[in-house]
């Protein structure tokens, strides 16, 4: 019989990853979990369950709290109040992590408090642990990678079976692979998060969430997966962060076309994947599963397992001031619906290549603040906008573009 | 100026990539450097080595001291006695670590030292401390790879180039990717070491090296390389330990078959990548550079700087008695030279596929012992012997080898 407790904030589909992973190992006594809703039927009996909070926030005899539920600025309030309690505390929630992680790093240094937060980026993919513990004293250049799930899922079908965009996500709705409100995947402010986690660790810079330039997936058409075929690519939504020749640390979330000299040509479906380049030791790649229930839940586990063991986040890279966003170019394909003018954008250089009554096609190179300053017309529009890496040419890019279909045998 | 200092045994591809990293992060100051050659130009004046191993080990102002030579034996004797004076060190030898885990994890406990060994598996990839620490507390139930950059170079230039298995080992030592005698990474040997080292951490099991069924890639022709064309394969050099269905460990070290659904497939040139499947995390897979001087350098700092900090191998999983050798069958394809038969293997089923005055091709399934029984009788005769998944039936595997060649447009 295990000896010391565990409180659980929330029995969705991470809450009961990680109570089958707890069930199996028999370290931790399980409290009573926290649920919200009252009426749901679950697979524990009702004396299982509280719907208060602050019976776990209280309760001293638990030994660590996890905050698997999926409201953000609730989430905040409870680890808010347990970091001020001096609690140890797990949680997967990016958004309220992002969005506040210098408050969140002070408030522990503050109490005396620990937060751990693997399970909030890529789910099964040890990411953060790798970052903190492994290149903790490693100068880091680039981290990009396929940071969710849903959207993969729904560019991969796009890709494969050739259906629309509508049909794409109600098959990943079907699957659990995306919400009913999918804003949040597709509209790319979940990679986002991601993204700026990762950017705390490997970089230690602490980036505002609001100042990063980010396009979704929403505004996808056949046509545009049809010219990445043609291009012999994918496009596939990237998060990066890297240092750019200026030393300024670029974060962006945006599509991108995407060949198979590049690992994330490969990773497919519900999968993530992370490129790390490290200054010594080179780029590493890792891949597994971004979301699930076992998956996420072995993650909260190995923070959990971790925590007990006096493991804590140091963040050795911290620097003390925010980034100032950096001024970069962007080289993008555009494709905008054909009956209106695509904004009255300044390019550094465009050349229109598909031009007709049902869409105009440009690539070109533009400031990233040009693009910010313009974005949410573009998206009012339902303009779609992919990167085009820079090496290839605008005008390699137009030569494969307009070449013939390929005849297949 | 750094107060602490370290000490480096042997200036080879390792221990210079070691240096330049420390050069660049300034936190330790570097001891004189032990090497045997008294006539090799080095890059440093003179001054800064020593020819006498004692004096670093004597030396009691060291924190840590790394142990990058080559010789295995030599660097057993030393790393022994480090451990017995109470010493923290970080090798980069996988042979000797290997061959002697039981002995070197008792000197540890005995006498409170500290021994790290990252660098010896997979340069620059993260496995053990993702293995040690991350999945600490997860049951493992396989991991596989390719885990020698040299074989896998040479098989990459055979699958690209259709040159000669003499041609492409040629090349890869031209290019420094393998050694004069090569009979380490190409029979197999070294990935051998290094899965070895991985079962320890990933199952708790110590593996005697001397049990594990391995071949090597010595007697590929581009027959076979053909045959994996035909079959829409590659053939890679896989290191494996996975639970067999009765629960006992199965280890070893053989060509395999790789379709494209398989990341390993993707591991080209001198890259390295293994996946794990953990019980509730899943398919991970890691993929980085597996050799040269400043990845592997990367690793032993990522050492160096995890041990000032604390870290030691706790060894999480480690079972007290040695593992029994599983008792399974394999799926191979066997192709020997024609002029004499292929020894007399008890199959439990084969099918011969191709004889012709040049060559025997056969596929069929063995028991393991009986496999290691012949073993010595196929390597003396040039048999190039290469495992065929099970996913694939010995019938479809024909099917496809004896199709006709597909015609190129």
């Amino acid at each position: 019989m295990p000896t010391n407790k565990i409180g659980i904030l929330g029995f969705g589909c991470v809450g009961q990853g990680l109570y089958d992973v707890l069930q199996e190992n028999h370290q931790l006594e399980v409290a009573r979990i926290c649920v919200r809703d009252k009426n749901k039927e679950r697979k524990l009996p009702a004396s299982a369950f509280t719907f208060d909070a602050q019976e776990l926030l209280q309760d001293e005899s638990l030994v660590i709290l996890t905050e698997l539920i999926s409201d953000p600025a609730e989430a905040l309030t409870l680890i808010r109040q347990a970091l001020e309690a001096g609690k140890t505390v797990v949680s997967a929630n990016k958004k309220a992590v992002a969005e506040n992680l210098p408050e969140l790093i002070a408030l522990q240094q503050k109490y005396g408090s620990r937060l751990l937060y693997e399970a909030a980026v890529c789910g099964s993919i040890p990411i953060l642990r790798t970052l903190e513990s492994y290149y903790a004293d490693e100068p880091m250049q680039e981290v990009n990678g396929i940071l969710n799930g849903s959207s993969n899922y729904i560019l991969t079908r796009l890709d494969t079976e050739g259906i629309s965009y509508k049909e794409a996500l109600q098959q990943a709705q079907e699957l659990g692979f995306a919400e009913a409100d999918p804003t949040l995947d597709v509209g790319g402010y979940d990679a986002l998060h991601k993204i700026c986690i990762i950017a705390a660790h490997a970089f230690g810079v602490v980036v505002d969430v609001r100042e990063v330039l980010r396009f979704g997936i929403e505004s996808i058409t056949t046509e545009d997966v049809d010219l990445a075929h043609k291009l012999g690519a994918r496009i596939k939504l990237v998060a990066s962060a890297k240092y750019t020749a200026a030393q300024q640390l670029q974060v962006q979330v945006l599509p991108t076309f995407v060949w198979p000299d590049n690992e994330l040509y490969y990773v497919q479906n519900e999968f993530n994947g992370v490129q790390l380049e490290a200054k010594y030791a080179g780029k590493q790649f890792l891949k597994g599963r971004g979301a699930g229930s076992h998956p996420t839940g072995s993650a909260v586990w190995a923070d959990v397992s971790a925590a007990l063991k006096g493991y804590k986040y140091t963040y050795p890279k911290l620097k003390p001031a925010p980034a100032a966003p950096a001024t970069n170019t962007l080289q993008l394909y555009i494709r905008s619906k054909g009956d209106f003018p695509i904004p009255d954008i300044k390019w550094e250089e465009v050349v229109s290549f598909g031009v007709s009554h049902e869409a105009v096609q440009l690539v070109g190179v533009v400031k990233k603040e040009e693009l910010l300053r313009h974005q949410a017309t573009l998206e009012s529009r339902s303009t779609f906008v992919v990167e085009v890496p820079e090496a290839l040419s605008a005008m390699e890019f137009i030569q494969k573009a307009l070449q013939q279909e390929r005849v297949v045998a």
